[in-house]
């Protein structure tokens, strides 16, 4: 029995078969496949699925040809064509073709990773957790999975596989621990992006909505050694598409659900984290518009940024719509209760002890969040600088015993983020860092004695403006040098940035700390035991909540009905033209305008699936059976937001970019002529 | 037995004397005071300080000389500052005082009403509307109010009293109908304001703190036929204040409570219109504070709206809070199954009905929000067009046929606002309009017809701009024409603010047509059907529902316990010289440095007290039981704000003014000699 299957024979009135399910590619239910659409998954197709998809720093990508070429959506790169724009130049506004190979350019950020094994650790943590308290036990699990990766890196320097990154992953909330081994690509270049206004088309009132116009792709390549890639496992493109009904797969790296979550965690997330953030964000969206309502030279200072915000606001919206739904919150008490009927635990109650953890972290979160997750300190060299002087303390540790944002296995990604070349606005910076220092002040209050310390003889706005002007940490160069530095180097400094961060990082770890040990520790604690309940209960037919790790699910090509109105599953680009304002975000722009005339507009533009993905799969290649692509998911219908919390079969719906929209775009509009070649290649 | 107490014995732990209530004058527990506190409170007594107090068009004030002399929060004349200030020149920033009678300045939309009367009519109501269905008897009350309301006014006029304002007043959420007469003065002005960096000393971080030190008072003067009225019902100040623990009184308007409403209504503001206007009230909050960050002039174009906003979001964002608190919940749930328990009702489930009707409201909440009550076009120019438009149809129904807003009663408010001469600045009106658009576009969808008919070849921000740039309505003489030529004028007219909200009139008045009667209508049936359950059951003495008509309450200066901390009820001057931090919000402007000196720096500041008090109160006559002023009161502590849903006697406090302080500032920084003498006066 699956949870799925559990939850709508109890509470709900959908078909039996929905689609449902983020599964790892060890368990992946292809008996459940064959079953129900004759399909034969076998494990040489999941291989070469798993091989060819590619975890990129936020999103999903695929390998597209054997020389490293990479596809994913254009709102994946948007932080690399920023990197690479100036203020009199805008690669968002203007796309990017590289007319040669050579002409590639870096994204100095950007990482790209392959799944090339997994190995199941769950037994070797429960030996290092066993006996020990809730606290204590907290700590040798991180001590344990920090050990467990470290192995991992060294075994695989030595074997003929080649250095691999190996990650620790937790799956069912602490029901099972896996290392997961990854190759890595850490020199990636841009190939292609098509200009914004074509590529999010409709902007943020399109976002999330569907029927959709928005030819969110874009290209990279991977290298090696100053080289492409050579990269044998690769998809090809059906730039035909698939059929309305095909069976369809995602392969990708869904961000985060909280569907195993207890009914106290989704309270917590309604009446305390899902606010606060709105709140924030909301005003933070005001001050960004306005900001760039000044001139197109702001404008484009706070694109990428805005277009983030955007996106985050509208999920946080839409995910405290859901938690406001009774029938959602009625569906997970019973659904609690259910698993506590058949639950034969003798032990103390871990739903109660999660409840008690939830009032802690209600009350530990306004100074959690604002000084230890940041909120109070929004600003790239504040990050800078915190990263510099936590690095300097954690480096002089053993790997084990250091926060795990540091050990051995990551400090690679942050030297990548240190060291790069990326542009920093000040006038931004001032904008956001005195933003939320006024927050801060606000939220914790005028008298909280770090506010007071901070803001004795300063306004936020003074404060915000004397630090970015005076901090040297906008050079690649000075942090460079602070990090080789070490801890003497970080000491000496008199920048005001890394004199701000130290100033904090007592009471900052002290936040931290008292959150892992009252608030985490137990939640892992109880966490684990659920786990173990559900488990015992429903067998291993359950899949994981989703973690930024590769998953695969099924599902078909379809439409839904919306308010007694059929959606259907195919949008088609003469519409596009008919839906244009000229004014953005509404507005195709004139490369796509001069050839009109020579365009197909009955080529089909997007897609909706049952495809159960979220955040985190923008970029995920949409397979066939025959393991072709057929489409690119880059968003779901505004239903699919509350697919954090459960799926709902009837309207959830992913959005792909359908493949003969991007040959559309590249041969008649772009000339890409080499791509094209590449693509079509066999 | 009152609701207070009932409440309190069946589920709180907090003393059973809480100094609840907002008592209408007709019905103050005079027995109940002289029983707890041994005070006579005679009917003179009650008739002296209802003629002293006064209702402004937000706030509440009182005479303090038989010459018209008003005093008031700075706060609520914020607006009046504004309107007298020009780009160059902020009457906010600087302050003002007049230095003879003949330069005080007139505020041309501020009102003053004295409430000289209150007639009993629910039985007029109660037989206009006896035997129809709930639609037909929302439309035959408001027929009826109506024509109460004429009625009085037409009595008033011929009676000695000379002429009126009348206006229909509902209590206990529909139990009791009123028809209450005011006295109107409608030529107001200023004497005297401090600067805002004292007035509002803390600002935003501070609002709704204590300790505070806020100097929020200021003086305006009534005027009849030109010159100061006579006014021979007012108050003394006694300049030397309470003691702690005096017993107190205020008089007042207290805005909006929903002590009285369902379950259901509570969790309609809480999972909707609560969030909602957070929501768009912080990204307009970060559009104005970044469009002020530009210059010191755009900062004052902003400082009025801005602060009046993050009042309004700070009291919202502790109501969510309030809501969130499950015991609330619980405590309202349980009070409805009492009442229930001892209902004896055989008609429909009123409860059920209200459930029903809430139900309606989040399916109307969005459009109705957006285009009828113009969260979509959020600018003075816009509100003129659509009281223009509105106004010009309305004035060929007869009286009782109207829309409530447009009766003879209503019009003279209407038209003062029209033909005042306020200053609107462009850049703020594209900024606002711009930004409504932009949120109605987003939360109603680019599909929406409305929607589309608006932006089909416009960005929200090029139509804000051609409609603000375009539009003559910024002139008053242009209003005025408008106004008095009719339905003709306005079918006639091509400006294009008037052309817009001539295209929306149709269907937003649609909408409010479908938010009457599928809202409104059965609730208020249900509604009065509850009240009178009420009455049954608990007798005459509940206190309504505050409605900004004016109540009384009694309580006693004192402090409270926070977390552990006693807070004592009264702050002194020498703390805000150490609060300050030399920045505003934190800022003590030069004219008190310059004296600080000669400053008795232990002059108290302000006081805390027990006084049931909510927004509307601003500006009332803290009173003893002499009838003496010994404060001013403006401000609530943080937990006050929850007052809305229930009055928690252990934490929630109003805050005051000193009198000694105000005498401090008149005196040693200001010299207004001529003010104190009149204040003196005795």
């Amino acid at each position: 029995m699956r949870i799925s299957i559990l939850i709508l024979a109890l509470f709900a009135a959908v078909p039996v078969l929905a689609d449902e399910g983020m599964w790892t590619f060890d368990d992946f239910p292809a008996a459940t496949v064959q079953k129900t659409y004759g399909a034969a998954i076998s494990a040489e197709w999941l291989d070469h699925i798993r091989l060819s998809t590619i975890r990129l720093s936020n999103c999903t990508a695929s390998f597209v040809s054997p020389d490293g070429l990479i596809l994913t959506n254009h709102h994946c790169v948007e932080s690399c064509l920023a990197e690479l724009s100036s203020k009199d130049s805008s690669l968002i506004d203007m796309g990017f073709l590289a007319p040669t190979r050579g002409s590639e350019r870096r994204c100095s950020t950007q990482l790209a990773d392959v799944l090339v094994g997994m190995d199941n650790v769950t037994q070797a943590v429960a030996k290092a957790v066993a006996g020990l308290g809730v606290k204590a036990a907290n700590d040798a699990r991180k001590k344990a999975l920090t050990e467990l990766e470290q192995t991992c890196e060294l075994a695989s320097a030595k074997a003929k596989t080649g250095k691999l990154k190996c990650q620790a992953v937790t799956l069912y909330e602490g029901g099972e621990y896996f290392i997961y081994k990854y190759k890595r690509y850490d020199d990636v270049r841009l190939v292609f992006a098509p200009e914004a206004d074509i590529a999010a088309f409709g902007g943020d009132p399109d976002n999330f909505q569907f029927p959709r116009w928005s030819l969110d792709f874009s290209m990279l390549r991977a290298y090696e050694n100053g080289k492409p890639a050579k990269t044998p496992s690769f998809l090809n493109i059906d730039f035909d598409g698939p059929k309305a009904g095909e069976l369809v797969f995602v392969s990708g790296h869904p961000g985060s659900t909280q569907r195993l979550e207890t009914r106290a965690q989704l309270e917590f997330e309604r009446d305390v984290s899902l606010p606060s953030s709105l709140l924030r964000g909301s005003e933070l969206r005001g001050r960004y518009i306005q900001f760039g309502s000044v001139n197109a030279a702001n404008e484009e200072l706070v694109e990428a940024p805005l277009n983030s915000l955007e996106n985050g606001l509208k999920v946080r919206r839409k995910l405290l719509d859901a938690l406001h739904d009774d029938a959602l919150m009625a569906r997970k008490s019973d659904d609690e209760k259910a698993l506590q009927a058949v639950s034969q635990r003798n032990g103390p109650d871990p739903w109660a002890a999660i409840d008690d953890a939830s009032t802690r972290e209600r009350a530990l979160y306004l100074p959690y969040t604002f000084i230890e997750a940041g909120a109070g300190f929004n600003s790239i060299l504040f990050r800078f600088a915190r990263l510099l002087v936590r690095g300097a303390d954690e480096r002089t540790k053993p790997n084990t015993a250091r926060l795990r944002e540091y050990t051995d296995t990551a400090l690679p990604r942050i030297e990548q983020q240190l060291f790069a070349r990326v542009p920093v606005y000040s006038e931004v910076e001032v904008m956001t860092l005195s933003f939320s220092l006024q927050r801060m002040r606000e939220w914790l209050g005028p008298d909280y004695p770090l506010v007071r310390r901070l803001l004795a003889t300063d306004s936020p706005d003074t404060l915000a403006t004397r630090l970015v002007a005076e901090t040297k940490l906008d050079d690649p160069f000075v942090r460079k040098q602070l990090w080789q530095g070490g801890k003497a180097a970080i000491q000496a400094s008199r920048d005001p940035m890394i004199e701000l961060a130290r100033l904090l990082d007592d009471q900052s770890r002290a936040l931290r700390t008292q959150f892992e040990d009252e608030v985490e520790a137990p939640i892992s604690a109880a966490s684990e035991q659920i786990a173990a309940e559900r488990f015992k209960a429903f067998g291993t037919h359950v899949y994981p909540d989703a973690t930024f790790t590769l998953r695969l699910n099924y599902g078909t090509v379809q439409g839904w009905t919306e308010n007694g109105t059929t959606v259907t599953p195919f949008t088609y680009l003469d519409r596009a033209f008919d839906r244009a304002t000229g004014v953005s975000p509404f507005k195709i722009p004139p490369s796509w305008l001069k050839v009109k005339d020579q365009l197909d507009l009955k080529t089909p533009f997007c897609i909706s699936t049952t495809s159960d993905i979220v955040g985190g799969n923008s970029g995920s290649p949409l397979i066939d059976t025959e393991g072709h692509i057929v489409g690119l998911m880059f968003d779901g219908n505004i239903h699919s937001i509350s697919g954090a919390y459960w799926f709902d079969a009837a309207k959830n719906r992913a959005i792909a970019l359908h493949p003969a929209i991007i040959r559309e775009a590249l041969d008649k509009v772009y000339g890409a002529k080499a791509l094209m070649a590449e693509l079509s290649a066999r």
